[in-house]
């Protein structure tokens, strides 16, 4: 398995190489042809799909877990058409992102090239086979990818259709690998980095299996834990504004990483605001779980614990507490927030400023939604993830980011004096 | 120990956050004052150096060490000339690099801020002291410096002008922190990031303290092991500026990472360049070691070895080799080089295009000396050294390279459908 492993690396690092020299052109045929292949074994990518199914029924798992795993026609559609939309997407290799000349009239030019090959470590869905596949393809980035074992199947189905797309393209098949799930090593091989050949992994799934990558990966992740979200209510806030906001952020899809988690209400407007917001939330089905100041509100309102305010419910769950001012906000999101996504609701343009800037977290939003952290909503095209490392990647993770740059030097003759 | 580098570690974090908060004046003026405090205890740096020098005398080191180590009127001042280069750079905090807005309204703003906590490992030279905390404090970073042992006092003294400067700037004197060199676990301690609270690694030195910080880092790394660097003389390649560029580039310096390594001479102008650069390089006190086809030229070129085609020499060494056209040029660089910089010299452009797109180096040039690897030269001001890591910093990484990025969303009660 060591051996087989090792050998996908190697092939990954060499396909690698070909995609980085792959015109857009040939690169967006093997994208289309991906989408008819998908389309085209339907029937099988349906079959595997119901194989997975049973066992994962026979094995007893969750309604949740089955629904993350079931494909229907609907959804294989869907596949190809997020193909079809990475294929769309502008090239990002070879764009020269910065230029400059030199006194000595030397030309200096910075240029996007792949980042060079991207581990894929993911659970249930078996549609991430194609989504990161097609965007690392797009990126000029070879991609290993290892998906659950409750998707053997269906994954291995995709895949053989992805594989055939880069075929009829002329591009390698190892562009895009897929390890065997029986091979329980292979994650931990992955996590290492494969001798060098992967050069960063992208762990798409629960809050275990990212704490797992994050804590044994020698190589670069690109990823979040978790994203504890706050939406503090100045002062100077809309009470209609905050009414509409809130509700979107945490209603409208509870289960996102942009979904707030965290209430933070200025104590200068909690006579107005707090009452409202509170009842809203709780008439819309959610559970509140407020300070003291909140529970006063309304006997619905649950007692907050001090783990309340570092969790991330993903559920019709809120924690709301009343703060004094804006540095109190700011205050309390560096201390409990997890540096994924915080907005202000304000119309004072210097309180949202200061928020904006001393918030460190890779979004922060003034009077919108905090459900726009998405590289979709950004214009991204597609993601492969939202990250909240520092290093190279922050944010929706989209194709531009799976690059990196060179430098070109452009001269005449030029030596150093 | 542990517990005095946690303390480090955390009072780090907390001048990071004060740092990124500051304003790009406030930072400005810590660096004039801490070049004014250089130039005030300049007698305090050389008692301090001159017992350096001592010790390293006692203990027998180097010569090529010792002048590493020593300071002197001119050296004291040219860390205060350093300082105030780092100052008359740009801010690169709070740059917005771009900005667009969305179909619903929304902008969307990406924004400079800083990386965080910077750990700088470095060998005898004490002037890194002043010249990597100057750099990290103007990228909004706080920095924590473990210099060799053999600079223990000269660190010391330019540490404590430092602190001077920053006191006097009503800055955190933990911006720029130096660890006791008496303290053996500390360099591993860095390597697994202080409990979170180093974001990147920066080594600078020899190969064996870049080897080691790769090997057992356990956060991010800008380096650079190596530069084995080639220039390829292509069959359109003007004789006298091959000349040219090779003699600067070999022999201008011949200790710097972008100094030439390796000459690729394409066989179809071997009849006509080789000779003479060959001769040149002889004759201008460089040792030549070549293939068969370039010790056939002249009876003082070595046979190179297999090992040589993988050497940097950082001395007056070249190997030569003839290839066969461009192609075999750049599988030569792929399969010996070290992704760090190469050339081409060829009046032909396509030729050309072809070398800088297909060579996969962090700076590749056409017609133009190695020895522009430098952030200098590029028109940084100043690095901290040059990576060939593919992740975020790659190239001669300057201030700008030392910050990562946030996305702001401004709205106007945006919410997602």
């Amino acid at each position: 398995m060591a051996l087989a492993m090792a050998g996908i690396g190697r092939a990954a690092r060499a396909a690698a190489r070909a995609l980085a020299l792959a015109s857009a052109e040939q690169k967006d045929r093997a994208l289309d042809l991906m989408a008819v292949a998908v389309r085209a074994q339907k029937a099988r990518i349906l079959a595997a799909s119901a194989e997975d199914l049973t066992e994962a029924r026979n094995a007893g798992l969750s309604a949740a877990v089955i629904d993350r795993l079931a494909l229907d026609d609907k959804r294989v559609e869907g596949i190809a058409v997020a193909i079809e939309a990475v294929r769309a997407l502008k090239d990002p290799v070879g764009v020269v992102t910065e230029s400059w000349t030199r006194p000595n009239g030397m030309t200096i030019e910075r240029v996007r090239v792949p980042l060079g090959v991207i581990g894929i470590i993911y659970e249930s869905r078996p549609n991430v086979t194609a989504d990161a596949g097609a965007l690392c393809l797009k990126s000029g980035n070879a991609a290993i990818l290892r998906g659950g074992s409750d998707s053997t199947r269906s994954s291995r189905a995709i895949h053989a259709a992805i594989q055939q797309g880069l075929r009829e393209a002329g591009l390698p098949e190892a562009a895009i690998q897929l390890v065997p799930t029986r091979d329980r090593a292979a994650v931990g091989m992955m996590l290492t980095g494969l001798d060098g050949n992967i050069d960063v992994i992208v762990p798409r799934g629960g809050k275990s299996l990212v704490a797992r990558v994050q804590a044994e990966a020698r190589v670069p992740v690109f990823a979040h834990l978790e994203g504890v979200v706050h939406i503090y209510i100045d002062k100077a806030a809309s009470l209609d504004m905050a009414r509409t906001i809130v509700l979107n952020a945490k209603m409208r899809r509870t289960g996102v990483c942009g979904a707030v988690e965290t209430l933070l209400v200025d104590r200068a407007v909690a006579a107005t605001h707090l009452k409202p917001l509170v009842e809203m939330l709780l008439d819309a089905g959610c559970e509140v779980r407020g300070d003291k100041d909140t529970q006063a509100i309304d006997s619905r309102v649950k007692q907050a614990s001090e783990e309340d305010w570092s969790t991330e419910y993903l559920d019709a769950i809120i924690s709301v507490k009343v703060v004094d001012g804006v540095d109190a906000a700011i205050a309390h999101i560096e201390h409990y927030g997890s540096h994924h996504t915080d907005a202000i609701i304000t119309a004072d343009t210097a309180t949202a400023e200061k928020f904006l800037r001393e918030v460190d977290s890779a979004i922060v939003l003034h009077n919108a939604s905090t459900q726009f952290a998405d590289g979709g909503e950004f214009g991204f095209g597609a993601e492969i993830g939202i990250a909240t490392g520092r290093l190279h990647a922050r944010g929706p993770v989209g194709a531009e980011q799976l690059t990196t740059f060179k430098y070109r030097i452009l001269g005449s003759g030029q030596t150093r004096p």
